[in-house]
């Protein structure tokens, strides 16, 4: 029950946020994001995605994006991609600080979904992508649990699926000596409560303490800022978040899952409650001002219109 | 650390909301959004202020909506009223369930801007505001600090400002042979962060512990409802909110208070967690997408997007 004293702060917005746009956005814009994000001092920013234009068009630009932003020292700048033709593209850009992932889901109607393949399917493919990660030299930075917490297509998940998957995906990867030192819990379809979270979080820290636990929240249901505080108390220093909470169409159809949780309004909390993050609020929030700009549409984040409390002492 | 088994909802968004719209709305629409909300069985909807037109001209139809409304079994219709005046009004319409509330500031900034008066006067005024209640028969149902958690005006609210309102307060109302059944706790301007929550309601909880705790939380900086958790965490059992997050303009000036947390999240985050709240949840979140065609624009509230999540189960 002691809340961490920092936590780290990862910017997904550039990346988590374009692809959902319905409207094309300039890629000059995209890079302006990535440089506005620049200043404000994240340790890490996801840049783009690598994946199939096909399945993705949004992210067709991603190599434009990713030579044309300018990097700041004291930042990684990551990106997602999902096979080995993603990693190429992203080893040859050279301006990126490329990582592997491994991703499994609690929910097999979402790994069938998401993935195209079943959970076996996917624990049988890990040995495969660890050995092209150690190949190209790439470091395995996390094991994410996707659909942590429920999922649209299945329902409720089990916190026995979450712990299954990890434990099976751990195994894999210790057999071909490969060690991930984090944990992701994500709430891929925003699901999770903040009990299921302090029950979740509590599980995975006991099982795995030498593991960090990282969270990816969506905030489709307004629990997401709930979430997180919940992950703290259980001992989570690690958020992923995307700033004005880009990331979903809060106009959008009732099945759209929403962005995570606002970058701005988890650090300002954070702040408020003396836990450090690194970041610069103020030009955060500056730029969570410019982001409804460059997506062209009003954004959920509520700070920006608020105003942080700081500036009131 | 045990959540409650059941919390009370109090739905303000129908006196809360329509105060701070710019725009006039009809008369109409605020007795069909009170019917509306009659349809989602909570035990109290604050249906109104009589306060003065010239200083709140939004409310200059608060007889009309008060008497154009259809009662419903079960639920309590109450309203806010500040002098003898207000009350005289408040009971002439005789359709309400009229009570008394004494409220005092933790800020003595925000006493004078809001109340024009120094803490001391308004300590001073209590024995004839509960002589009032006592004459016309009116029960006198909280003791209510404002800026409980800070001010825009006064910027930080210590804890010892909070328990010194409510130790005088009280022992005022003690003298007068008043009992004041519950102390409200209101975040009016959006300050608080949820380990603020935890302070206050445990000190306050530990002092009081025969007296129940209400809140009332604004969501101006994204906190909202994870201060609602976490002060059920430490056994708040009774909070105020208001439908899709009404009562405040998302897109107003940065100097403007955010609504209350948005009733229908509350609710769905009480129900995923096992917490009754007796209301409606599928009807609730009817009547918060409804709310945006009553004010005539988007409203904040993200579940009316995201979709309930026993709709999935």
């Amino acid at each position: 029950m002691t809340l961490p004293k920092s936590v780290v702060v990862r910017e997904v917005g550039a990346r988590e946020g374009m692809q959902i746009e319905k409207g094309p956005i300039p890629t000059a814009e995209k890079i302006r994001l990535v440089n506005l994000l620049s200043e404000c001092n994240f340790p890490e920013i996801e840049v783009t995605s690598f994946v199939s234009p096909k399945w993705v068009p949004q992210m067709a630009d991603a190599e434009q994006v990713a030579t044309g932003f300018t990097r700041k020292p004291g930042t990684e700048y990551t990106c997602v991609y999902l096979n080995r033709q993603g990693l190429e593209r992203a080893l040859a850009v050279d301006t990126l600080d490329v990582k592997a992932a491994v991703i499994v889901s609690a929910s097999e109607e979402f790994s069938h979904k998401n993935m195209r393949r079943s959970t076996e399917q996917v624990l049988a493919d890990i040995p495969d992508s660890l050995a092209v990660a150690r190949e190209a030299n790439v470091p395995v930075a996390y094991l994410s649990v996707a659909a942590a917490f429920g999922c649209n297509y299945a329902g409720d998940v089990d916190l026995g699926a979450v712990i299954d998957r990890f434990t099976r995906a751990l195994a894999v990867a210790a057999d071909a000596g490969v060690h991930i030192p984090t944990l992701l819990l994500a709430d891929t379809m925003g699901w999770a409560n903040p009990e299921q979270i302090r029950r979740t979080v509590g599980e995975v820290r006991e099982r795995w303490p030498e593991h960090d636990i990282r969270m990816h929240l969506h905030d489709t249901r307004g629990m997401g800022i709930a979430n997180a505080y919940a992950a703290m108390q259980l001992g989570a220093r690690d958020f992923d978040a995307s700033v004005a909470g880009l990331g979903g169409c809060p106009f959008g159809g009732d099945h759209g899952a929403a962005g995570n949780i606002a970058t701005e309004e988890f650090v300002h909390m954070c702040h408020e409650m003396g836990i450090d993050t690194g970041v610069d609020l103020d030009r955060l929030i500056d730029v969570a001002l410019q982001s409804e700009s460059i997506v062209g549409h009003s954004l959920p984040g509520k700070i920006m219109r608020g105003r942080a409390l700081h500036t009131y002492r």
